[in-house]
């Protein structure tokens, strides 16, 4: 496996990928769309960095981040996301490696994670912790009724 | 003293408010004035509203807030800001109110608050104490080395 910047080329294979985890809405996917089509013009102005894990001419994962607006140290990291044929490999671990080392080059010393208390996102959670973040908060009924906002951080 | 949508003269009163403070950097000032002309265009497409303090003629503060992406929930409260010779006056609080009143009628229930742990704005914390809110999380060197992130939240 190769983690690397992703091609232009990638973008069906992580709409695919995405759709397939089962934990995306249409409208979320849609967003992923609109992102990496925004790193693909520039990375810069749009704010979001691309990763994929490859193995071979397959996308077997992909990570999405960018720097926090009005925050000289953090990153968001927005999604890490590993092929439904590819979990139990380390794919997650690689990308979320990539990520640190990323946010690392670009001078950036805090990753924060926000996600949902939902029980789809139960897995990416548990992810997090033993990758070492820190639950920051939980804000109740965030997201909506009964959806609540959980923020993670790693310090670099 | 009356509180109600800001409207389009307001503007100049805003940015000296802002600048008084103390606490906006240029740059701030310029997001403030950005966020503005948003506002002024379209409420519902920049997703930033805008409520003035008034007194006669005269801004005594204003305050910015606008529902949060991707939650059904939750109003980001950017700032309250009162005019440094109308402090004393329950203008923060009266400003504070009319956010809680406005995002229930924009059907949200939640307000969360991003804020600095700098010195300056030891203020601001203490006000949304005051106020009822939650401080939900403090991460460290957020914005900078020793300048953490402080979210406060208050439930409708």
């Amino acid at each position: 496996m190769i983690i690397e910047s992703s091609k232009i080329g990638d973008l069906p294979q992580i709409i695919t990928v995405s759709r397939k985890t089962g934990v995306f809405s249409e409208e979320e996917v849609d967003t992923v769309d609109e992102l990496f089509r925004g790193y693909l013009k520039s990375p810069v102005e749009s704010g979001y960095n691309f990763l994929t894990a490859r193995e071979g001419d397959k996308v077997v994962g992909y990570a999405c981040w960018g720097p926090t607006a009005l925050s000289k140290g953090a990153v968001d990291l927005y999604w890490i996301c590993t092929a439904s044929e590819a979990q139990g490999k380390g794919v997650a671990n690689g990308l979320f490696e990539a990520v640190k080392e990323a946010a690392r080059q670009a001078g950036r010393w805090i990753i924060v994670i926000w996600t949902s208390s939902r029980d789809e996102y139960q897995p990416a959670r548990s992810f997090y912790l033993r990758m070492g973040c820190t639950q920051a908060a939980q804000l109740p009924d965030f997201y909506d009724r009964g959806d609540d906002l959980c923020v993670f951080y790693l310090k670099l």
